[in-house]
């Protein structure tokens, strides 16, 4: 059944009934024309866009895995702030040829993230559009905010996880070309064990954002890592007014990444630096904090280096994703 | 010049400049990963998306009339729940071809419409895009909510303004099939003096969100004019449980309109009964209360019966716009 056959204001219903919630803070959900929320602190709030063709591609992402990553990618930019996400409000535009099966499934993928982060979807719209375009707004709420400015000369800098999967994950997805069952596995002819393969694309298509609450204590500045790692820390050190040392030997990487990217001919380095959406946290703390992540560097006076295992400074081209990059 | 040729983070860069704020309860606006807001009493949030092709049509819009309209369209839903529109967050996905001088243009508008209803811009993101779409979030803050839902059987239902006129304006903007610059005027070619155009197109291309702070106090239940009377109406009754008798000649109806309509052979009395985007207030309150708006007739107990000057029922079709409108 298709979109066309089924109209706005049924598919809004479904939505409302499926997502109707007694969330806490919340006075009013779905259905009115705005939500109503009592909030408690500081207040969050962050808005991102997905579009067919540039954010995500139906070659190798299913709706369910696109659901769950639309929301993940904005309870990401909570964590950033310190924050603890509650709310999300959703825009879903799609062509009247969508089928029901694709809304149902996509909805089952926001209804898993959702459940995962523990927050409840209080609003939004559905419209018709010539591709499918989805935006999210996420509400949460910070007793302390930490921002992007605030690290100091010394500081030392850290992130959480791996880095450079979910690049890594893309570029096996690419080659297959086609949707993945993470769950169930199966054989896809990749040039890899599925138990090598399966973590990278997942950190692609179905990426966990980072709950900062174990280190948000310490944190002087914080970003998450969804542009790349150089350029989100280049955007958190101009925020704070400050430079960077960053040590490659230092820079985490997963074993699954180290053997993908050898297969595949590809610097594992050079995903960890430059690829994005890993949904990492990336923070700086004073040397005197004991923080449970991995140490990359240190905060300095300016400029961005980076120094291999002799540390020797590497050249390296702030690459990263940017739209309407200009190319150079 | 492109935005090809600028690129996402300039882009950012230019936004974040022109947006710079100090509005009252903003603890941190545009760029960091989430914006930062203290709020007083209930928090309102709606979010809206707009599509080139589906909610626009670049033939007789131009970008500074997007961009106000943009904003008008959820300060409306904020006002809709009798709340004070305070911050909106913005995403502009376009395609790398855009102009710069089209993305100053619209955010002119934007910056027009924010100094109108007194709001702040305090984060979103740019994107790339095969087809402009727009997404806005609006907050704002209510000491008494006035929902869909609190319509008695009894209660006088009214509308502010005149009905109409902005499905009046873009059947002229079809015929047009051209842009209008709205300050200065020209000749057209309109079978319709330029002063009895104008105000029906400006509507359309420029509606002003409706202030409720004069009417929130009395009303039970309130919505605004966005898809049509009948249909807002129809939202209005079904979330309240009960029905509407509504009087035609009792539905206010601009002289514009009349003459317009007149001209170009369509019903203006079909116009203000199912066509969308007027962005008025619709709202019931007790017979008791002294109300400044038009009484257009009372809520009964069920059905949504319209009469004509004699009192007889009119059999009208519930028209109004609706994504993936299913034809029956």
């Amino acid at each position: 059944m298709k979109l066309s056959q089924i109209g706005e204001l049924s598919l809004l219903d479904k939505i409302r009934k499926r997502f109707r919630t007694r969330a806490r803070g919340l006075i009013l959900g779905i259905g009115d024309d705005a939500a109503v929320v009592v909030p408690d602190g500081s207040t969050l709030v962050t808005t991102d866009m997905m579009v067919e063709g540039v954010h995500f591609d139906f070659s190798w992402t299913t709706p369910f895995q696109l659901g769950f990553k639309l929301i993940s990618v904005n309870i990401s930019d909570i964590y950033a702030m310190g924050g603890k996400p509650q709310f999300v409000l959703l825009n879903f535009a799609a062509h009247g040829s969508c089928t029901l099966q694709f809304f149902t499934n996509f909805f089952d993928g926001i209804e898993h993230a959702l459940d995962t982060y523990g927050v409840s979807l209080i609003g939004g719209d559905v419209s018709a559009s010539d591709r499918l375009m989805l935006s999210v707004t996420a509400i949460g709420s910070a007793d302390a905010v930490v921002r992007r400015k605030g690290a100091r000369i010394g500081d030392r800098i850290y992130v959480t996880g791996t880095l450079g999967d979910a690049a890594c994950g893309l570029e096996l997805l690419k080659k297959l070309n086609r949707t993945v069952d993470l769950k169930k596995g199966g054989c896809y002819g990749l040039p890899l064990r599925w138990r090598t393969a399966a973590p990278l694309m997942r950190r692609h298509l179905m990426p966990l954002a980072r709950d900062s609450a174990a280190v948000r204590a310490h944190a002087t500045a914080m970003i998450d890592v969804s542009d790349g790692l150089l350029i989100d820390l280049g955007r958190l050190c101009r925020e704070s007014g400050v430079g960077a040392r960053v040590r490659i030997p230092d820079i985490p990487l997963s074993d699954e990444l180290k053997q993908a990217a050898s297969v595949l001919g590809l610097s594992a380095v050079g995903l960890a630096l430059s690829g994005g959406e890993d949904y990492e946290l990336l923070f700086t703390a004073s040397p005197k904090r004991k923080i449970d992540a991995n140490c990359i560097g240190e905060i300095a006076r300016s400029g961005i280096v980076v120094m291999d295992d002799a540390g020797r400074r590497i050249n390296i081209a702030k690459k990263g994703y940017q739209h309407f990059a200009v190319q150079g």
